[in-house]
């Protein structure tokens, strides 16, 4: 418990003397609680000034970056590894991938030098690292040394390359992302035996009602006559992947067998992958409530570390003194300008006694996560330099115009046309003319919006569709002119830049995405649950990169890719004898091989689509041995079955969420102080485009009324609450988990709180909010 | 408001006179009021006697069946008109079809003496039935005349035939899921718009990119070279049926432009589909809510009216007497035992004043609809015979020995061999031979099973798993006689008698899902879903049939089927030249036509399934108008999109309910009452297989100890609540909501229950539970 000891000792020695004021470290050492809350970092550190100075640096963003390059470089190196995509000498990638472990293994150094050695020793994420790079190392000199005698053997630690990505104490997404996998596991499990023993009865079912018919499938081979094979084809039914075909001979022998296969369909794609579904959903809910819960605990923990560390005795109470709250915020939080600081302080010293009591104090790391943004309100720039042009009636009328609901109606319409003339033939040189006249309407229609709105306030940091609006117009714009360049210079045709002015030509068409309000709230919403998403696309890299690996060692080769215009019978056949007449060289599937990672990422795509992957596992079979399909097999229970189940549970999540989305306390109480100072902008008016409308009215309101002394305190700056929909499920649950932990609790105690089960949670009746 | 009108007229008469009991009329009306809020119906019915006689008239099992025969005569005649499965001339059809007709409106018109006069005209199912009576007559009359002058013209009223299923009183679940249907419609439009937003702008992309290439799909034809063929193909890749062959031109030609399919596939087929699923699920719970609320208010206001028509005035309290609330509860549920009714007067007259009050009488309809059953208690009945034999040691092992562990366990391993014995081949004599021997060990272990538990105990109502296990048995040893008895006198090969024979053997084998505790429960749960599943199907069949309806007229003959044998090259095409070379042909998909209702409703199943859709959607543009793919698109959309994933939601709201269930408070007050007299039995110890040792425990118990009045009673008897675990999501939720009315509450009026919207329902501020 090194927090709490370190917090003991203060809380001992500040009330003796109140003149014994915190230190430079003591400060730290709270910043760095505080700092932990904000983030959610749950790093159990030494609290001896040296260990909080290594640690500062071990969060630096510098040294994390550094891990992620080496952590990159290192998966990476399956590019250049045989079977390579750009081929390197063994020697070359040996040494990026010592140079690679020694930085892990620095990092793991820096690790143990901050944190206690037995919590250092328990934790087994470091355990893992330090096995894998004795593990890499092994192989590494096993591959060598048969290397230089020229006998080739497996490279098999490089399936291990993910543990670094998954175990350092950045990677907490994936890794819980990992645990709900490992967490559903145990309930999926008898889903799953049951699903697998009504497989297997189906299979002995068509086994006794085919079997003997002699009856032959589209391509004339025999059809369910052996039970290992029907049971495969009967799982592969499961993901309709080979629906219909596999039911035609039967129902064209006679029409009553449909009905085995619709039974099928119904009791073991719809029913049980529902209940699949529902089991990892289920699951996901419980195990999500219980991480948060703990999470919301942890930051509580920390936040009492960080008052007893500062905590001075005033009257009956123990406060942190303004002074020091403000030196605190500076270290926490040291680019936020003073008025926001000021703002903050005038939230948690409500009634300007000059200390903060630990009720707000707690409150802190909520505070910072919240952003505020200060605006200086400014008149329009030209208003400024030529107010009698600006405010003539012509403008004025021009701004009106600007702002009205039909400018965006005729924008649209011209958008509309323009998609039409992008699908006309373009070879026509007047609509290569076109093209230039949208662009000119364009360019026009965003002059007109900078004439009229604030630039400044358009081109605001959290104006998210303003600025999406103006780079979709500038890439069209580049997208054109290099376009008519390299049509008017024709000796350059670069395939690649082609593409790209095309896909920005079309992706301009984008815009109306913005002029819809509806559209806009789902686009919203989409990119709200965008980065939480990035966490499953961590888990699917790593599955990928484990099962990519394991195929390119065991299929390398089989399959050979030849052009499509080079037409000799081993092209036909993917340079493999063995798929001769199979539907994996009918459907031309040769480029679908393990020969590379690129390729093998892209086969694994393939399989998590599903469709189709039962004629990529039979080909693969065929050149190697059946019990290839394994392999496929596993990857669609991990994929499909596990991993985009906990997927769907996450965006269904994320859309209650969402639906249920309201002002937490602390924003309101901000909100609240923004209001009382007289600075608050809403949100709403500023996304509604009528922005500088309003800030001119309370800009004029302000300076008729500046008696009032708080108000001088941020006059000419307005606040207001940023990304109030750019919020995370996570943070959204774990405030609501906040407001269940009472103020005055305590906390549980550390070890407590790292073993809470969902089974702990208090068991509530079934209301009808729970459970519908 | 009839039946406030009726209540207000009674709760006038009856305190002036206690005398004036209630009639028979009041008696009846009060049960109908309570049979309605028993049974959730929500018709409003006049309360003159002969409405009520009529309403019991209507109400009653034999009008309703006869309903439902002819809906289900009307919907079958699509079997027999043209194009038919069993071609029947069509004078027979169309006087059937009007004997149907008649026999609608004959209930309509039953169903309009009972009803008001003003309600019965303002609902818009009567007029939706009156007007496809009408329709259906001027179709028929049209379609008879051009026949006479043998002019061939389309009987289109045919698809308006599921009306009748959906508008008559009776079919509330399915007009309940076709309302889900319809409320998620505008929430999904923007979804759905901005959905074919995106891939209509991947369209135009893909044109731009593929377009001029003069790519080659595998089949030689070209490739992404017209705007309307490339949506197609990539709304087909959005369901993931041409997926990978779509991608693979491009990907041949060069590795980057897979990127493009797989960016397409993630944005359209994970993120969209899964949105899709959010939005339906999240509007699926709104109005589930909404709807439950309704009907937990309505039975509230029906048992109002009931307590009304019944009340007296006993001191400062209405109240129904004793004597009066038997003779209602004999008219609710005539073959109630009177054990069964002695207990739940003793329920509802907690203090034995001699009559019901207020609150107690609210609960009526709950506590009748709560299984009871009384079990008379016996010995064993050998016991009984020859005490002696049965209570010997020898027997006592025996039994002792059947209750263990072990013995469920033997008996699986042998389930195990004969699954492997089943696998084999059977056409060898001494597995033929082993079918025998495993069958005697099955009956044998039911022998061994009714000697230790009483028989009567064992194959008691709601003992489901026993019964199972003895049918399935008993169905092997029909089976296996039944196949000796063929396979002995070979002249008689039916080859339906031994398809089914081989289900049936191989369906004992399910016996290991009782044997596994895990298993069951899963089981358990699915069957509970499995009612409310049914009304889905009802859901789907009601599409199905529209769609095959129009199939039929649209496709009907363009597509032949040939046997397998013939090998004419008519038959390699379908009997249609524009099949030649088309992946229809190719696959062999003759048999997939609309040339009858089964035919098409297997096509339709199999576009259900989607792997494959466009190759039939293309198959039948080929054989008629590209704009056929609009029919299958629509399909897909109706069924896919909205229908399966109403599926899905339902079964996951099915099984958190599933996971939150508990005791309801009605049931607690009936099984504290059991167990207050004294004759309780834990289900728990029912379904372990433990029955009659705790039986008998508890009989020594009674037997010693019978100086207690009550019990005496209801000696000889035990009773427990059955299906407990059968409990549907509709009863748990409408549960829920009951705890939400407070038991003073009066119910609001009829006219404002009716107009309950989802956003009526109080805002809670979101918590924890209800998010997550």
């Amino acid at each position: 418990m090194p927090w709490a000891g370190r917090a003991a000792r203060v809380s001992r020695l500040c009330p003796q003397s109140p003149e014994d004021l915190p230190t430079r470290e003591d400060l730290l050492l709270a910043a760095a609680y505080v700092l932990d809350a904000q983030y959610n970092r749950n790093v159990p550190f030494e609290t001896s000034p040296q260990a909080i100075r290594l640690y500062y640096f071990y969060n630096h963003w510098t040294t994390q970056v550094a891990t992620y390059f080496f952590i990159c470089v290192d998966l990476a190196l399956a590019l250049f590894e045989e079977p390579a995509l750009f081929p390197l000498p063994f020697l070359a990638t040996s040494i990026a991938e010592i140079l690679c472990l020694t930085a892990f293994f620095g990092r793991l150094i820096h690790f143990a030098k901050i944190t206690p050695q037995m919590v250092f020793w328990k934790d087994t994420k470091n355990i893992c690292i330090m096995v894998t790079i004795v593990l890499t190392l092994i192989d590494l000199i096993i591959y060598g040394s048969l290397e230089s005698i020229n006998v080739r053997s497996i490279r098999w630690s490089r399936a291990l390359r993910p543990v670094f990505l998954i175990n350092f104490p950045e990677s907490r997404q994936i890794r819980r992302a990992f645990r709900s996998l490992r967490n559903t596991l145990p309930d999926i499990l008898y889903v799953f035996l049951l699903f697998m023993f009504s497989v297997l009865m189906f299979s002995l079912m068509a086994l006794k009602l085919f079997g003997d018919r002699g009856l032959k499938t589209a391509e004339g081979s025999p059809y369910f006559e052996n039970i290992l094979e029907i049971a495969f084809e009967l799982y592969v039914l499961v993901t309709t992947a080979n629906s219909p075909d596999v039911m035609m001979p039967a129902y064209d022998f006679n029409w009553w067998y449909s009905l085995y296969f619709i039974i099928y369909i119904i009791i073991n794609t719809y029913i049980f992958m529902s209940v699949f579904l529902a089991v990892v959903y289920n699951n996901y809910r419980k195990h999500l409530k219980n991480e948060i819960r703990k999470l919301a605990y942890l930051k509580r923990h920390k936040m009492i570390a960080a008052f007893n560390v500062l905590k001075v005795k005033v009257g009956a109470d123990f406060v942190v003194e303004e002074a020091q709250w403000r030196r605190l915020a500076q270290v926490v939080a040291p680019d936020m300008s003073s008025a926001h600081l000021e703002l903050l302080l005038r939230i948690s010293d409500e009634g300007q006694k000059g200390h903060v009591d630990k009720m707000n104090f707690l409150r802190l790391a909520d505070l910072l996560n919240i952003h505020v943004v200060t605006i200086s309100i400014k008149r329009h720039p030209l208003e400024a330099w030529m107010p009698r042009v600006y405010q003539s009636s012509a403008s004025l009328l021009v701004q009106k115009m600007v702002r009205h609901r039909i400018f965006v109606w005729v924008f649209d319409v011209i958008i509309l046309i323009n998609a039409i003339f992008i699908a006309l033939d373009e070879k026509n040189s007047l609509i290569s003319y076109a093209e230039w006249l949208f662009l000119s309407l364009y360019i026009i229609e965003i002059l007109l919006k900078l004439y009229t709105y604030d630039p400044k306030a358009y081109f605001e940091r959290k104006q998210f569709w303003n600025w999406f609006d103006t780079l979709i117009i500038i890439a069209a714009l580049v997208a054109t002119v290099a376009n008519a360049t390299i049509q008017s210079a024709r000796e350059y045709n670069s395939q690649q830049i082609l593409d790209i002015v095309l896909i920005l030509r079309i992706l301009r068409l984008l815009r109306v995405i913005v002029s819809i309000q509806r559209f806009r709230v789902i686009v919203t919403t989409l990119i709200n649950i965008g980065p939480a998403m990035l966490t499953f696309g961590g888990l699917v890299f790593v599955v990928y990169y484990v099962f990519a690996i394991i195929g390119m060692e065991v299929f390398h080769g089989k399959v050979q890719f030849f052009d499509p215009n080079f037409t000799a019978p081993d092209a036909l056949v993917c340079g493999n004898p063995a798929l001769q007449g199979s539907a994996f060289a009918r459907g031309r599937y040769c480029k679908n091989n393990f020969n590379d990672l690129a390729s093998a990422f892209t086969v694994l795509t393939e399989l998590t689509v599903v469709n189709q992957w039962h004629v990529l596992a039979n080909g693969f079979a065929l050149v190697t041995h059946q019990a290839a399909k394994l392999y496929f097999i596993l990857f669609h229970i991990v994929v499909v079955i596990l991993i985009v189940n906990i997927f769907i549970a996450f965006v269904l999540e994320a859309f209650f969420v969402a639906y249920s989305l309201e002002k937490s306390e602390v924003e309101t109480a901000i909100e609240k102080k923004i209001q009382e100072l007289g600075v608050g902008i809403q949100e709403e008016e500023l996304q509604d485009g009528k922005l500088t409308d309003h800030v001119d009215t309370k800009d004029r309101g302000l300076h008729g009324d500046d008696g009032d002394n708080k108000r001088k305190a941020l006059k000419g700056l307005y606040c207001r609450i940023a990304s109030k929909k750019y919020r995370t499920v996570d943070a959204l649950l774990q405030r609501m988990f906040e407001s269940e932990i009472a103020p005055e609790n305590e906390g549980s105690a550390l070890d407590e709180i790292l073993n809470f089960s969902p089974s702990d949670m208090c068991p509530k009746n079934p209301n009808f909010e729970n459970s519908a």
